[in-house]
Parts: C-alpha cells; sequence; structure tokens
C-alpha cells in the first residue's frame, strides 16, 4: 500500500471500511447462532479471497458462488464446500465435474425435468454422484418449482434413480427485497422457510433424500425469528450493506462498508449541480433505490470521512462523469472547491463493487491494504 | 481460439461480429472524408487494442480516452495522440506529466478558473507546456463553457499567460442521444458546430489561440451536413452501436456488433417467461432504451445466428439471471429449450462490453479469435 492517506489516492477507487464489514459479518454470525444454523455466505459480494476468509468459518468453505468462473477461483484458494446457486445450463457440467475430480464438493441446483436428466446423463458418463440441490419458488421471485407441484416429485425421482446425490432443496426469497418494514421482513423470512420445508417433507414423504434445507437473502438472514428444519442460510449483500439494504431498514446508512471515492471536476451553479470524475464505470448503472420510497439516484454523497452531506446524491451518470444535485429540489448544492474528495455510497453493493478490481482497505480512515477482486468473467 | 462453433463457448460471453464493426467503421470515416474532418475515434467504447488498430488512420492515433487508465495502455501499445476528454482533476496532473514525458502527445480539457490555474501550475512546476482545449457546453448536457460567458476568455487568458498550450475548445453533444428523428439529429449536429465554432472565434478575437475545434458525438457525427471550421470529429458508440442508437435512428438493428451469448437454464410457462444464464452481470444495468419509444428492457433477444426473436426482451436482471419476456403483454414466449443459445443485443455498448474482459470476434458466423479488452480501472 503506497497511499498513507485518502488524498493520495486516485480517483476513482473503490474503499472499503474494514470495521464496518467486520461489524457487519459478527451481526449475521451471531443472529444465526441464536438460531442455531450455520451461514454458508454468497462470495459473489466481494468475489475477494481476503474477505472471503472472514466470511466463512473454515478456509474450507462451505460458500456459495454465482458463477464457476467463481468456483474454480475459490477452489484455487483452498474452498472445498461450494454451491453453484444459479440453475445449472447443461453446457456447464463438463466444469462442474472437472471441480469435482479436484476435490472440491460443489452442488449444482435445476428446477426442471431437462436438466435433472442432463445432470443424471453427467452421472452416468463421469460415473460421478453430482450433488444437486432442487431448487424452491418461495415467493414468486425467479426460478423454482412451486410448493405443491408435483414436478418436485419428478425431479427428484430423476435425480435419485438417475445416479445424482439428491441433497434436498433451496430457496432464495429475492421478493424480500420489496419488503418495507420489518414485520414485513419476517413475513418473509417465514414464508421462505415454510415453502422450503414443506418440499422437504415431501420429498422425504416420497421416500427420497432430502438432507439439505437452504434459504437465504440478506434481509430474511437478518428478520427470521426462527429457522427451525433449515439446515443453512446463505446471503451476500450483508458483508457490505447498501443503500437499497438501508431503505428496507435491514442497516442503517453507518453500516455501508464501501463507498466509491470521487473528486469534484466542474460546477454548474446554474443548474445548481456539482461534477465528479466518477460515473457508471465506477457506480454501476444500479437504480435500486428508485423503487423504494426514498431514490437516492446513482448513489448518497458523503464527504471524505464518510459523513452525509445532507441530502446530495449523485442524480445522473454518464460513464465517467457523475452529476451531484441535492435530493430536495431547490436545496443548495454546496460549492465544494475542485479537486474536493467526496465519497459516494452504493445503491447495490454487489454492482458497484463489480466495477473494480479490488478494494482499498480502510482502518480507522486511513488505507491500510489493498485486496484484489478475483477477475470477472463466467 | 478453440471454440470453432457458437456451441461450444461458456455462457456468458461477449460475441463481436467483426464485418458488422467493420461496416460500422466503414461508413463513418467515409461521411467524414465526404466533410472532409479527419476522426478522432473514442476508445472508451471498445477499450481493446486491436480494435483500436482498426478504428485510427495511423498506428499513432489520434484517439480519444475517457481515463488515464486508458491513455496509459494505449500509449504502451504505441499510440502517441491522445485527448483525455473528461474534466481534469489537479490531482490527476502529475499521470499526466508523466504520460508526456514519455513521448504521448496528451491534451487535457477543463471549463473552470480553478482547473486552469492548476494546469498554469503544473506547467511552471514541470516546465511543460501541457496542451489543453477548453470544454463548451453546446446544448446543456453535462459540462463546459456556456457560449457567449465571458469566462471563456478568463480560461484562455488565464492557460495562455500560465505557460500552458491553450489549443482551442471541444464539446460533446450529448444531449443528440434525446433526439428522435433526422431532423432533429440534424440539428443537433449544427447546434454543436454553432456553439464550438462561436468560441473558437471568441478566443481569436482576444489574440488566443485556437487552432483545434473538437466535436463529438455518435449522433451528431453521422448526421453532420456541414462541418465547416471544425477540425476533427470523435465518436466511440459507432463501432458497435447499440438499441438506443437504433432507437433514435442512427443505424439499424442489423448494425449492432456485439451481443452476449446466452443459454436458457429455466421455464415459467405460468408466467410466460423464460430465464437464461446471463443477468446485470453479463448485460450491465444500463437502461438506455426506458427512455425510448420501444423499450427493450435489458436488451433485445436474437437467435444463435443473431435473428430477433419476435419481440423477445431481456425483461429483468439479476446477477446472473435474464427474465425473458415479450414484449408485447400476452405474446407466446416460445418454450425454447434448457441450453439453447440465444444472442442478447445490448442497449448501450459501451456498458454491456465493460462488463467482459474480452471479445469472441466471429467472421460469417463461427468465432475466430478472442480480443481481450484493457483491464478496467483508472
Amino acid at each position: 500500500m503506497t497511499a498513507s492517506d485518502l488524498l493520495d489516492l486516485d480517483t476513482p477507487s473503490l474503499l472499503l471500511d474494514e470495521q464496518r464489514m467486520e461489524r457487519n459479518i459478527r451481526r449475521l454470525q451471531s443472529h444465526l447462532s441464536v438460531l442455531r444454523v450455520p451461514l454458508r455466505p454468497h462470495l459473489k459480494t466481494a468475489k475477494s479471497i481476503e474477505i472471503a476468509q472472514r466470511l466463512m468459518r473454515d478456509p474450507s468453505g462451505p460458500a456459495t458462488v454465482s458463477t464457476l468462473q467463481e468456483a474454480e477461483a475459490f477452489a484455487d484458494a483452498g474452498v472445498r464446500d461450494l454451491l453453484y446457486a444459479v440453475g445449472i445450463a447443461p453446457g456447464k457440467l463438463p466444469r462442474v465435474v472437472a471441480l469435482r475430480r479436484r476435490g472440491v464438493d460443489l452442488s449444482v441446483i435445476l428446477d426442471s425435468l431437462d436438466q435433472a436428466r442432463a445432470v443424471a446423463a453427467a452421472c452416468s458418463e463421469h460415473r460421478m454422484r453430482i450433488p444437486v440441490l432442487i431448487e424452491i419458488d418461495s415467493d414468486g421471485h425467479r426460478a423454482g418449482v412451486q410448493p405443491g407441484d408435483p414436478l418436485l416429485i419428478e425431479v427428484g425421482r430423476v435425480l435419485h434413480e438417475g445416479g445424482a446425490d439428491l441433497r434436498g432443496v433451496m430457496t432464495h426469497a429475492g421478493g424480500s427485497y420489496g419488503s418495507r418494514n420489518a414485520a414485513e421482513l419476517e413475513n418473509a423470512a417465514e414464508q421462505e422457510r415454510a415453502a422450503v420445508m414443506r418440499c422437504a417433507e415431501e420429498l422425504r414423504a416420497a421416500g427420497l433424500p432430502a438432507p439439505v434445507v437452504s434459504v437465504g437473502s440478506t434481509p430474511t438472514a437478518h428478520f427470521a425469528r426462527r429457522l427451525d428444519g433449515v439446515t443453512e442460510v446463505r446471503a451476500g449483500v450483508f458483508v457490505f450493506m447498501d443503500l437499497v439494504m438501508a431503505g428496507i431498514g435491514v442497516c442503517s446508512v453507518d453500516d455501508i462498508a464501501i463507498s466509491v471515492l470521487a473528486a469534484v471536476i466542474g460546477h454548474r451553479p446554474d443548474k445548481n449541480q456539482l461534477l465528479v470524475d466518477a460515473g457508471w464505470m465506477a457506480l454501476s448503472r444500479d437504480r435500486g433505490t428508485a423503487s423504494q420510497a426514498v431514490d437516492w439516484g446513482y448513489g448518497r454523497v458523503c464527504d471524505i470521512a464518510g459523513r452525509p452531506i445532507g441530502e446530495l446524491m449523485v442524480s445522473q451518470a454518464n460513464q465517467e462523469h457523475g452529476i451531484i444535485e441535492s435530493r430536495e429540489p431547490g436545496s443548495p448544492v454546496p460549492a465544494l472547491p475542485i479537486g474536493t474528495r467526496v465519497r459516494i455510497l452504493p445503491n447495490h453493493a454487489c454492482a458497484t463493487a463489480a466495477q473494480h478490481l479490488g478494494y482499498v482497505v480502510l482502518r480507522d480512515g486511513a488505507p491500510v491494504a489493498r485486496w484484489p477482486r478475483i477477475p470477472s468473467g463466467w
């Protein structure tokens, strides 16, 4: 680390407040330890070996990934228990087989007979019991077999009789991102648990194995009041938190651990605007707060110490330009001098972090290390 | 290149149709050669040495960049004439000086007295005449001195008398992206030209140098009917084109040279949806067509040969999931089998390409090469 001060860093840079991150990790770990369910952290948010080591209970895992490229990179770093939590495309099975041959206990997920048949064919071809969780649709969010659909047992039978290692069920309560208060979050968590428990019981009643019952989303993980029957919880964004999570009440703004350091490069007093050198390339195009009660544009603007400056936000973003305005129309924007450094909190931590090659790690507000992200790609 | 067929490529992958790209390049070059103005292509869209070589009239340039990291990477590849077209942050001047010491004729832009004074101070400190263009606001889009504002001459004098190499003026008609027809595009081009010409003449009338008059945006570059007095045109997205450009009539859908190859990983007949393994990580979060007459969500869906499939679009995107629906509510979505490969055309080529490490180059529809992108970062 060459820079000893935020004023020496190139702009834009992605900053990571290590103490906030550690607090976020401890908070979820302690909540889940009370509920007596282990965490299988999702590594897609951070995509960093250093951060994965702080998230996992053991250097070998368990953990969750969103691409096989992540699985390969974390396997290279010694992680041995991985769930690839995107419905398997049959064309990806050779890479799954190769990872398992390397000694990585990699599981896949699926929700259709066609996928189950493709996995069974791969098990037969490669003489390997590929572990599978059947994806359950607990809230109409995206993918998964719906509870009560006889397809569940059909898929289970194709897998079990076809030589796969049917491990059970998983779901992701993505709909919980639309919650507006603690009661809705608690309900979303219980709905998630109930849907996947019902499906596990249906599989067992049909004589099929279902040792694993996996749930997960950052909002439901924090607001679950009971997780009876659940064997693991997955969550990713909690490590950094973001404005979307603050908007639904999962965290406060002071919990957000990443920000984009930027410099003021222009003034438009006629428009009550400032320009900074962080556009969508540094912030991402994510507009996650657009559908929330408080819309922060492309991010909330803080001073160099990380304290919000009034209601300032990045209202518009071009590739390398951000336009700063106040969220309150007519409220004056301070004429921060050219070169002033600001920090921009992200709407969506996964998307903003993905725009950067690595993290500048801050401790007590000062840069102490650089942690690379694993390269993007699939 | 190992894959000889699109069916052998990993999904998602970024595909580049080389023949469409070459046609796009020839089209703009031939339009500008009729108008007798050279192109200074913007390399921020492609960020590729191989593509830069096809865009520039000479391996040494000229070209435009959006970050100093691009400038350094293209300098390493032999480009010697570069414009860094984002208002200069004073903290970046040491890197500008270092690039110029390496023999790169790098110019910067600015629109304020504070920036001009910072450049003059750097010129004095490093005994170097840093070349500068004053940015002009031709359409209220973003940055720049407004025509008629006495600030123009004040900034010009600070630079000229402070030891900088005042080269003239530049503008970017970003507002042209809101045009809806050829007449509006022609008007935007003439407005861009007129604003910057007026400012060049004001500088000259004040006894200040202004040899360079630089304009540029893909829409105005294609629709300019005359460019009298303009000395160079900058444009970037034209190399690939995209749905936003098609939506404002700058190109047709058949001109779009990049697409994201994806595989079907799920069916939701109850919702008239398909799932693919390309989410915002592969497509970007850009929603550029949202404000146009025809909104393509996160991209238009084509078959593996690149032919649009009805009105299919990616309606929602999670990190590694895309949800495909028809743009016409109620119109049935074909039940493409699991594993079927589709190609997704981007809203915004710059944003989608930025999500990938490189291009799979297609000639006559078959993969023939891989071209890396220069690493992201600043």
